[in-house]
């Protein structure tokens, strides 16, 4: 059985693995306040360009979702997102439950257009009764999206330049950040994407950490006593090195840059053999992550070998399932598919 | 200036200030526990035809939904509602202050739609990644709608069927309740409204009272200390006879069925002179309100002798504007009404 | 039956009710826009002698509670309170409903002591685990407190003093306002008040009205689109003229004071009657609560007659009952009392 | 430099990190259906001798609290504990975050009093006013408590009978729990306390893990779609076979006895060695905690050789610190402690 399921189906890197093993007799003070961390958090704003950015390590991505909307927003504030925004869809009502409403916008691949956030903000300031309504106080983008697309610089240059308008945050969601900025089909750096941006994170679940995301806020805007918010959303560890260690790792040598390279590259090879079998796409990312459409017979028969995630029915007889690639993804992997495809394919001819 | 601004522009109905005076110097206990609030709790069991149902009087609508709606989801529940619910769109987002998401189906006319929702709730109920999400625990629908549209008989079987299959309260919003059972074309009875529903409340305060909402829990279903639910929510009053007395005389020789017949008649008055000058309707609905379009100009002459209500920019040239008729409308504003417009259009012309 | 139970027994003020009548048909903006909410901002701006406080009108104090101070508190923050302040103890969790942590002082007949406030300031935040606990950020008292006690001038300058030391806002929860600034006994007005608080909030409910709480922020602190606040707490009435029209009644040639210098006189006469009979004080307030101590026996009769509110048990064989005076007690209610007294007191001699 | 500072200082225990490595390159499906978590969850409820056990891995100790608690607690109801039970104390008002109110008891070394939890149930019951206040809806207790106390069977009964009396949940925060059972003065063990209480946590961040509490329902009682309500918290970790691997290693050849007895047996050297120094005691625990009052020049010394805890002012010349021992403490940490705290004494006298 080969797993193509997601990109947090394995362990943890070797490399971080390995640090963590080294650093593991080592006496540290807790939450957040050990050398690690400290580590981390500076190599972070090198790699941003950024030497004044805020930055808090927490353990997965709705929790970070969760604290950095309820953290920034006033009472009277929601979050704009596209409609398939995680926040909106996938969260179990996190941001509801932490008193806010997620304020949907089109989604286009999964993007939201800054012509049409642009004109909901115009009209919503326009409105006669918005003192009735919940006002957008942030805008909230997936990079990559739910659907492996990615903004260009243009576009997210253009959501910039509208959030700075209308004096709202910029927040990005990055949970999948470092397949994003080592794509072949992207313009966007960290260092872009950081000024760019009011705060955003960079995703270690994803890309080969245990666990852990970095908060990044970009312009000295770190809300006050954000510890003690994360604390009491239960979001603060007392042993803060095991998310430092991690993310002193990820950016000892680039092997974050490494991690996405090589999951990008595996993608490549992905699709190459996708395409030699005249599998129908349902979209084509140029990230890790790829959706594609099978007659749902063929399916069956490819699961018995394969594992790959449902996505949503396509139609009564065919179905959309994500692919993706990740650090863990190897030669061995993509030949196994090939071999299993080619096979499937014969069959069927 | 005579206005059709909105049914809550008056003060009270005078037979309900008639029964505020000659009760005011009664001592009573506080809380909901007074003599008058029993007697209306009682009368509208009666009018309901459901001798078990429990009732609680609340001050406002945006008070009323949130009280309900949190007291009865679990906390992983949403509550679902047409996109252009009240709940959703102009309640300040109280629903999600409470803690729960809106969960949106499209509308026609305000309305959902009883084959969309068991749609969503089928599509829901089979997705793998539903513990990932907001689960439906309530279905909220208003009647009239917002739009002053009606759900007739079938309509409303037809969702409570649904929401009957699949175990989750139906909650009807009622803040112009008596315009709708009063409408010349509903053949839905307040009785046959409290068997379709789990929960509905009657409005008052768009009906003649000062404030006041009577909600109704149909089906033994209040949840449990719900008094102290509502004190939580800063929703009970000290002098609960304020609400108690106003309920006694709307419920009193059936003045809620007058104060609705009025305004509906009034309404039906209103369309004749409205299409007499060959007015464009955005919608003409069943109940009190009437949704027209206006050429700016004519629109800018006319608010200078009438009051109505913003609704929405039709186009460049072109507004949406609400009227209002209620149990204050009187004959003389119709004929002013009549007259101006002649005025109007005879400058046009 | 006559009763003393509470200051809120009673309908609303006749005075009040006049203006109520008067103003029924006039046709006003809904949401605290009419006329005679502007009025009564004004008219309560005077009397603080504060021309630029800003002023909204809820409908009961604990809504007023809730609302104000999860609107001015920070996340992280909580409020503190006497032990037996109103917010943490009769208000069925209303504060942490909305998030926030009632943070408790000592109570000494109600009230806390500057000192001791400044002591556990200091503690705090000398505290180095001070980031995983809840920050004070307001300080909220009562006056007349939950016991009719009352703050001398000196003692609230202490305490306006430590507040401002710490930078965190005073909040004075005046449910009974007028009865407190009309006693005999206290060297604080109006004006006094407004000087030495950051936000306070003057009873109708208990005074006379039958709604409403005027909330008075002096010193230009009102949160930003705080009526959205209010709205998202369903604490937004449609028809806000109820609360203007009884607000400008109120400040209407002084109504509040005569209120209060009413129910005070009364108070005095109560007091006389009471010790004419020996009765045994829990404690003897200043303002219209007095707290006597009754054997359970001669209670159970005299409550056959009188109405009063328990308080709290005392010892196996006596309990503590409160005795309210207000603007409806009249000279017939405690000649009455005195009898009935004397009835009881001869029976047991 | 030697540290006594908490039980959190060091990495993981290596039995636990073995077993990371080993389990690394495995492919596992995400949110804590790994065969890992399954196999631990299997492993605690041999261990509690308690088949039907509902088991939730989540990763720190507030955040298990703030989850157990919100998901038990109906809205209008609160969570009893002792004044300084820690979610009352230090978890920055999550509980209040998530709308409920610490009702607080007196402690007796950390402890509450059965006699003391039935009086302040019975009071509340025949409290007239309840229904404007908070119902008590659980129990907390922490075992240890904040001071290392234990409770005996007798007292742990005691309890457990008062909260079935009242129908209410009885829940141990067991964040040292393995310090606990493995003490030589206690009379509890894991099995005792699993049939006694209704929801207890095994902590793991303070007993050798990096992360992870394992929260034991031990009733049939978790509450429904738990592991939504544990997303909606940010507590559902992607990658739970972290947590899994880490307690499947703790249950191991009974890895999580070790630890304690380890822990006690140097707490056992600690206070010998204290003693012989003839040390103060603020106080002295049955577990891995001790409690020492030291004169401030003293502290300042010691604190240039020895970490330890600052736990309070204990008057103008000295200071309460905290020493804890765990699975990393040493016989050569002890040796040298000695040696230090010899080398000052010598000083001294």
């Amino acid at each position: 059985m080969i797993s193509f399921e997601s990109d947090y189906i394995n362990g943890v890197h070797p490399e971080i693995l390995k640090r963590i093993i080294e650093t593991n007799s080592e006496v540290e003070p807790g939450y957040g306040f050990d050398s690690h961390t400290k580590n981390a958090v500076a190599m972070i704003r090198n790699a941003c360009g950024c030497q004044d950015a805020e930055i808090f390590l927490a353990t997965g991505g709705t929790q970070t979702n969760q604290l950095v909307i309820s953290a920034v927003l006033k009472s009277y504030e929601g979050v704009v997102a596209a409609e398939t925004g995680h926040v909106g869809v996938h969260e179990a009502g996190a941001i509801e439950y932490s008193g806010h409403k997620v304020l949907t916008l089109p989604q286009h691949e999964g993007k939201i257009d800054a012509r049409e956030l642009k004109s909901y903000l115009e009209t919503f300031h326009a409105d006669g009764n918005r003192e009735h309504m919940v006002y957008p106080g942030m805008v909230y983008i997936s990079h990559p999206t739910e659907y492996g697309s990615l903004y260009s610089e243009s576009e997210l240059k253009a959501i910039s330049r509208v959030c700075r308008k209308y004096r709202i945050p910029l927040y990005l969601d990055g949970a999948r950040f470092v397949y994003g900025i080592t794509s072949s089909r992207t313009d966007l750096t960290l260092a872009g994407i950081a000024k760019l941006t009011d705060i955003f994170y960079i995703g270690g679940t994803k890309a080969g950490t245990l666990c852990g995301e970095a908060i990044v806020f970009t312009k000295k805007n770190m809300p006050e006593h954000f510890l003690t918010i994360a604390k009491q959303h239960g979001a603060l560890l007392a042993k803060g090195r095991l998310l430092g260690v991690q993310f002193e790792a990820l950016f000892t040598s680039d092997l974050y840059l490494k991690i996405g390279l090589h999951a990008n590259l595996m993608k490549d090879k992905l699709l190459k053999i996708l395409k030699s079998f005249n599998m129908k796409f349902f979209y084509e990312s140029p990230t890790n992550q790829q959706f594609v459409i099978f007659e749902n017979s063929f399916l069956k028969e490819l699961e018995k070998e394969v594992c790959v995630s449902f996505w949503e029915k396509y139609d009564d007889t065919h179905t959309v399932v994500r692919f993706a690639t990740s650090w863990s993804t190897t030669d061995e992997d993509l030949a196994r598919l090939e071999e299993i495809l080619g096979k499937l394919a014969q069959r069927e001819g």
